[in-house]
């Protein structure tokens, strides 16, 4: 990216404080024509008084029309392109489960399958056995050995786990496993490149080892294996922009993923209060804070369309705190819409707040989506707001004489 | 750059005329919460008549959060991609004292140093020498010579100076010699690459000549070398657009920039009234007018708000007289922002007006920071205003069928 290159050249460090409060899937849509969206409806005067401070626009996560999962849409915000910084599925997997890969692991997405006495596959999802049931079967793989590897097998939902194998020289380079059909056994694990022949034979070994073990399974005697992945090459929020980071997340999944740009987890909360209060005790200590509030998204995908005004309502009660602490660069944004109009993420652009004493006043009074549209900002690509937030931060040196 | 192509591949003639006044560091932001920046305090009658008819925009110089100086400023504006085309330090050091670059010359920029007995430096700027003292010292530099080169030593402010070394085959991939610190000697001229090694060994020489010469001053008897750059090689105006392009700026810096993209200087004028006469005097013999107006920088650096305001309206009083010329497009824009606030180039948009008969009508009725936001040309790239400016020129064709 040539933004990084530019911001390795022109970062200076200072001590001012950094502020990224992201609410999940904050961007709705009203659910009936001429309505308002979740963000209209809620009651935020927190919000709406800092829109009149600060500048406002709507951010892309991706592209326009793109819809993000929570990988791109965090990395898009954390400012790494996420068309060229790509977490792969196993290792996204691992991270989400707070799994926290090292250089040497390469992970891969597991599904227990239901196989006949030939080996084919009579039920790709073993009947979608319950997680506790998932758990006992993961228990007993705890038992598979490969031979100069690590191996780490771990429950996620329902039929899925994350096998994770660590040695010297692993590659991700390994085919799906899954061959998307029944009456067929899976595939054996094909390296798609030289570097990947050895993966490949760990991941043969491993699922036949299992084989072994589960054949007294009712359901789950069998397994593919999807999104061979090792860790993501990214650099650290520290190298790029020279900050300290800290993240407070409730959920392993953006645990993970501010880890992998080398921020450290603060606290152990799991209310927004005690988020805040986690974020108050390392303030000293770190430049840059990224605080994840995730039920903007989960009310969103269940569709309640109430609950997430609640939620946002709850969010804009708790920025006086943060306000409190002395931000010099305070955002709030998301990191993709998910309206509960769709029950689901989606590609509308999220509306974003940038305040700091720096700002350039857009006469704007309220922070909304229909806002946001005439805010400063612009609708901009998520992957520059931290350069903006440097800029603001008095972080950013000048580009050529 | 893309844009280059197609703009080499569409561009027409015909008599029409662009002129792009530019306001240097003409953005700015209030001086408190809620308050006015410069361009919305001052009454600019003739800016807000042209917003109405033509269309308005906010510029990006560079990147989102990225601050840009002269150079990359101006080069955005005339159309080449500030971080594909660069001008080295010394380059633009050069420029900036109205030294014309040659093909064949490197230019680095030079800091007189004062050394002990052991060629250590103890004085890494020496003692900020005032000018007229280095003005002597660089005379005394012209009768240092180095076979088979020219060189060329200038008097830039305080101990800076530019030394130029002209020969066929230099190259400017040499490093610095400046060790950043006391107590050491200055650096050797490195070669980065190979086709450099010659110009390292005359600048090695030159560094030697010139310190036996130097050996009797107190304080200027030694130098360190930075920078080390050729002339950029940017594609002529008449090249990339077939326009025959005039500049009319007061300060050798604008003067060297606009050189470079191959425009004729035109005029001695040292006011704005001045311009304004050098302007119509050449109005028929070029096809593009690049007219610098530097005070609106100059007043910001100073954090002087009140006299950027007077700054602002003694150009919108000036407006008259170019329109009266009859330019089939007027571009009023900056090459950055220069809050007075800030007391420094920032990275926040500039304002931008284009004003031509072809303008789709914006519905704006004044011209400032804040109004751009709800213009036509919406937040976008400096580098692509040449663009619109050919297009509302109708000197850009059709791409493709």
């Amino acid at each position: 990216m040539i933004e990084h290159e530019l911001v390795r050249e022109l970062a200076e460090k200072n001590d001012s404080k950094i502020m990224m409060l992201v609410a999940d899937g904050l961007g709705g849509l009203p659910m009936e024509p001429g309505g308002r969206t979740e963000l209209e409806t809620a009651a935020t005067p927190n919000l709406d008084r800092l829109a009149a401070r600060g500048t406002s626009g709507s951010s892309v996560p991706v592209l326009p029309g793109i819809t993000p999962g929570s990988g791109p849409g965090h990395l898009g915000l954390f400012g790494y392109d996420p068309l060229e910084f790509k977490i792969g599925r196993g290792a996204l997997e691992a991270t989400g489960i707070g799994f926290e890969l090292g250089p040497d692991d390469v992970a891969a997405r597991g599904n227990f399958c239901t196989l006949d006495q030939q080996g084919r596959i009579t039920d790709r999802r073993a009947g979608r056995i319950p997680s506790e049931e998932s758990v006992r079967v993961v228990e007993r793989l705890q038992a598979v050995q490969v031979p100069g590897v690590e191996v780490f097998v771990r429950p996620v939902k329902e039929h899925r786990f994350v096998v994770v194998f660590r040695a010297a020289g692993l590659s991700g380079a390994v085919a799906d496993t899954d061959p998307q059909a029944t009456g067929v056994p899976p595939l054996a694990p094909q390296p798609l490149a030289a570097a990947a022949t050895r993966t490949a034979a760990v991941a043969a070994e491993f699922v036949a080892r299992s084989r072994s073990l589960l054949a007294d399974e009712p359901k789950a005697n069998g397994m593919v294996l999807r999104g061979f992945a090792g860790r993501p090459a990214l650099p650290s929020y520290e190298e790029l922009y020279g900050l300290r980071a800290a993240a407070i997340a409730v959920y392993p999944m953006y645990k993970g993923l501010a880890r992998l740009v080398g921020m450290t987890l603060v606290g152990e909360a799991t209310t927004l209060a005690e988020q805040i209060a986690a974020l108050r005790g390392c303030w000293q200590d770190y430049d840059f804070f990224f605080l994840h509030f995730k039920y903007t998204d989960s009310t969103g995908e269940d569709g309640a369309f109430d609950r997430k005004v609640g939620r946002i309502e709850e969010l804009d009660a708790a920025i006086p705190a943060i306000e409190a602490l002395g931000p010099r660069v305070l955002i709030v944004t998301g990191d993709h819409s998910t309206p509960s109009r769709l029950k689901s993420h989606s590609w509308h652009p999220v509306p974003t707040l940038l305040v700091a004493d720096t700002c350039r006043p857009d006469g704007l009074t309220g922070f909304s989506e229909r806002d946001c549209l005439r805010g400063g900002l612009g609708i901009f690509p998520a992957k520059h707001l931290m350069m903006m937030a440097m800029a603001h931060a008095l972080r950013l040196g000048k580009y050529g004489a």
